[in-house]
C-alpha cells in the first residue's frame, strides 16, 4: 500500500470496478461513487464506503479517480452542480483516465487549477481482465510535482507499467487515441486476412499459430486473432459502440491538428455500419464484418 | 549439413542472394543462375558454380530453388524453351520461394507433375538482413513425401522457423499473401499514428518505446516503428514497387475467392500513389505518405 490518503472513484464501469477493486484491496480508504448505484453494491461488501453524490464524496477525499465513457460525461462530473470543481478540496488531485480529446485535457486542467485542485490525464490500457491481474498500461500526463506523487498508487491500481509523457496534461490522451487507433486498425487487418485464408482454404488456425509465433507476437495479435478464430463476439469486453467512439475521438484529433488519417476514416466507417446494424454490443473485434457491407457499396456505386 | 544432393539456385536478387549464401556456407554443392549474370560474381568467389542458363542449370541438378519478383517471371522460368520443364531431370524438386497468386502453384504443380518433376510452395518471411542471419522463416505446402526431405535443406537456407500447411500446394502462397498484407497494414498504422502524434506534440520515441514494450512488442512493429521515427525510407529493403506487386496479388486472390477487403484496397492505393509519385524505390515503409494525397483527394471529391 502506497500512502494515507482517503482516495474517491467514479465510474464502476467494465473497467473502472476492477481498478477500484484493486485500490481496495490494497488497503485504501476508497469512497466510490457510480450514476447507476447497483454498481457499487459489490464493492461496498469488499469495504468501500459508497456515496449518495459526487458532491459528498469530493468533499472528503484527497484524491478522486474518475472512469467514463465519453467527454461530456466526464465534464459533467467535473463542472456541474454537484460536481468535482464545486465541492472538493482544496489542492484536492483529480485523476482522469477517461478516453477523451487532448484538448478536453486541456482545457479541465486550466478549470481545476482555477479552482486550486489539481488534474492529471492518466489514460490506461487494458481490457477488464487485464485489469482483474493487475496487467494494465497507465500512460500520464500533467504536473510533475502529482506524477511522482502518483506512481505507487498506479501500482496498487493494478498497473503492469506506467509511462510517463511529461508536462504537457494532453501527451498521454494522444497517447491513447493513437494507441487505440492502432488496436483497430491490427483489429481490421486480422479480420480481413482470417477471413481470405478461410476462403483460400488455408488451416486458420495453424496460420494464427505461425503469425503469433513470428511475426505478429504481441498480446493484441494473440488476444483478438482468437476471438476473430473462434468468431466470438459475445461478451464483449469493449464494444463496438464505445470502438466507434473512440474512432471518432482519433478523427477530431486528427482534424484538430491538420493531419490526414484515412484508415482512421476506414475503420470509423465499419464500427458505424456495425452499430447502424444493430450490433453495438458486439465487441469491436467484428469491426471487418461491417468493413464487407461497405465494400460491396463501394463497388455497387463504382 | 543436409544431404548429399546437387542444388540449383535461380534469383539472386536481395533476398536471394542470402539464401544462396546460407546454402553454400552450409557446404551445399550449388549452381546458380541469374539472368543479370553479375549478380552471381560474389557468389562464384564463395564456391558457387555460375550457370550460363537455366537449361544448363537444370540438366545437373537434383533440387531447384527459385526466388523471383512475379508469376510472369516464375512462369518463363519453368515454361520458357530454356526452362526447367524441358530440361529438368526426371525426379527433380523445385521449390518455389516466390510471392505469387496460389492459383499459380496449382497450376505449376500440375505441369511439373506431366514431366515426372515436383513442385513444393515454399514462400519466405523475412528481409535481406534476417537471412544474413539465418532468422527466416518459411511456409510450405505439397507433397508431404517432399516436405520431409525438405526441412533440413531450409534450416541450412536459413530458417529460423519451418511452417508447414500440407498437401494443397497453394496455401502457403495464401498464408504469404496473408502475412504481408497484415505487415502493410500494421506499417500504414504507424505511420499514421506517428504522424497525429507528432502533430499532437507527443515525444514520439517515448510512445514507440511504450507501444513496443506493451501492446506491440513484435518485430514487425519494432523495425519499422523506426524505420518511420527515423523518416529513413532508404536504401529500401523492400521497395514500394514490390509492395505494390504483393497487394495487388492480395485484392487478385480476394476477388478470386469472393472476399471483400477494403483495407487491403486502401493500401494498394497508397502504394500505387507513390509509385505515380515516382517513389517506387522507397522502402514500402512509406505507404502513408501516399495516404495522405488519396485522402487530400478524397476530401475535395466530397
Amino acid at each position: 500500500m502506497a500512502q494515507r490518503m482517503k482516495l474517491g472513484f467514479i465510474g464502476l464501469g467494465n473497467l473502472g470496478a476492477p481498478i477500484a477493486e484493486n485500490l481496495l484491496e490494497s488497503g485504501h480508504e476508497l469512497y466510490v461513487f457510480n450514476r447507476t448505484s447497483s454498481k457499487a453494491i459489490p464493492l461496498k461488501a469488499k469495504g468501500a464506503i459508497v456515496c449518495e453524490s459526487i458532491s459528498a464524496l469530493a468533499k472528503v477525499v484527497d484524491m478522486v479517480f474518475t472512469i467514463v465513457s465519453d467527454d461530456a460525461a466526464l465534464n459533467s462530473i467535473v463542472q456541474g452542480k454537484d460536481g468535482l470543481l464545486a465541492h472538493g478540496k482544496p489542492g484536492s488531485i483529480h485523476i482522469s483516465m477517461s478516453t477523451i480529446l487532448p484538448e478536453t485535457a486541456v482545457s479541465l486542467e486550466i478549470l481545476h487549477e482555477q479552482h486550486k485542485q489539481h488534474y492529471l490525464a492518466v489514460p490506461v490500457f487494458g481490457r477488464p481482465e487485464a485489469a482483474r491481474i493487475k496487467k494494465l498500461n497507465f500512460v500520464m500526463s500533467g504536473s510533475e510535482s502529482i506524477r511522482e506523487k502518483l506512481k505507487p498508487i498506479l501500482q496498487d491500481a493494478g498497473a503492469a507499467g506506467i509511462y510517463d509523457f511529461g508536462e504537457q496534461v494532453s501527451a498521454a490522451n494522444a497517447v491513447k487515441l493513437c494507441g487505440n487507433f492502432m488496436i483497430a486498425a491490427a483489429i481490421e487487418s486480422m479480420g480481413e486476412s482470417i477471413s481470405l485464408a478461410k476462403q483460400s482454404g488455408v488451416d486458420t488456425q495453424a496460420m494464427w499459430n505461425m503469425f503469433t509465433q513470428t511475426l505478429f507476437n504481441s498480446p493484441i495479435y494473440i488476444n483478438y486473432g482468437n476471438i476473430i478464430l473462434q468468431q466470438k463476439f459475445e461478451p464483449a469486453s469493449f464494444t463496438s459502440k464505445l470502438g466507434l467512439k473512440d474512432l471518432n475521438l482519433v478523427r477530431s484529433q486528427a482534424a484538430s491538428v491538420d493531419q490526414l488519417m484515412p484508415l482512421a476514416d476506414l475503420l470509423r466507417g465499419n464500427l458505424q455500419e456495425l452499430v447502424d446494424q444493430g450490433k453495438d454490443q458486439l465487441d469491436w473485434s467484428a469491426m471487418y464484418l461491417g468493413a464487407k457491407k461497405n465494400s460491396q457499396e463501394a463497388v455497387i456505386q463504382e
